[in-house]
């Protein structure tokens, strides 16, 4: 990593440590002139950000500004990511859930299942349209993992392989008996 | 941008929405198994990051792990500068402060201030060790401006130009004093 890069990552830790702390003074004592201070400080940022991956992928600073807008958009989309795993440690780490939401919870009768399908399943190798699987079982199926790869919001002609993991979002009774289905414990759809 | 970098995109995207879509339900039917889903998912998104920007900078797996150490920080940083820029927000929206802060700011008796060194001040030339500037007067020099450049945190030898802009932190009347100082009108330290 060039000398370059890492003085410039310095500035930006600098940089941003000392916006955090004017804007806190900013609020503290309702100074506006700190807080605009604040706010074009980041157009600083932005140009630090620029010149430094300017340096580190050694680019010209048009192109610069163009891989800065996949990054950006790399980076977003994993932090939604990060807040779903976020969401799930909720669940995981039996955290006690808010009176309200125990609420919203009671007043739900959809519920959502993982299933894998079996070779003997009366599912395998068909279609989820030519089963008619929505509107004969009240199922919806929102995804589908096949060996490492998922397949999202699956369409009517899409087929289902045997070992083929669902997620289906239904009623309890519903859910219950996608489970009995993918087994191949039912045979009537 | 290569159809590769399209590709990955677009699966990074579905993802972090699946993800998502899992997180929620996850949390509403309290199912383990679906959040457990929702963690493993996490280590795709960080493979796809990966093999995106391969493609992206057009280098190794090993090079784009590095890579993406130093865009993770720079936005990280970013994301504090953000949240300082936010904040500012509130005193230049002119936004109603809730009493418990009201209640921490009539305590304080700190204040802030933004001032310009006019070459007329006494503090032209001279640094700030050599005037025991901070003993002397109660104020703390967090940062000076510097034309577009800015000393953060500044040192003892740290010699003020005339122009220099000054945020300081001190009492009230520290903060008045200082201005004073700055413009010169008051010769006295």
């Amino acid at each position: 990593m060039g000398s370059n890069v890492k003085e410039l990552l310095e500035e930006l830790k600098n940089l941003s440590e000392l916006m955090l702390d004017l804007a806190y003074s900013a609020v503290f004592f309702k100074n506006k002139d700190i807080a605009k201070e604040v706010v074009v400080l980041f157009d600083e940022i932005e140009e630090l950000e620029e010149e430094l991956y300017m340096h580190l992928f050694a680019v010209s600073k048009r192109m610069s500004k163009k891989l800065i807008s996949v990054i950006e958009l790399v980076e977003t989309l994993k932090s939604v990511a990060m807040a779903a795993k976020n969401l799930s440690g909720i669940v995981l780490d039996d955290k006690i859930l808010h009176p309200i939401i125990r609420d919203v919870l009671k007043e739900s009768d959809e519920s959502i299942t993982k299933t894998k399908i079996s070779k003997n399943s009366v599912m395998t190798d068909k279609t989820l349209g030519g089963m008619k699987f929505r509107s004969n079982t009240g199922i919806d199926v929102i995804a589908i993992k096949r060996g490492r790869r998922w397949i999202f919001d699956p369409k009517k002609n899409t087929k289902i392989h045997p070992e083929d993991t669902l997620i289906a979002v239904g009623s309890v009774e519903s859910c219950e008996r996608m489970v009995k289905i993918a087994s191949g414990k039912q045979t009537e759809i």
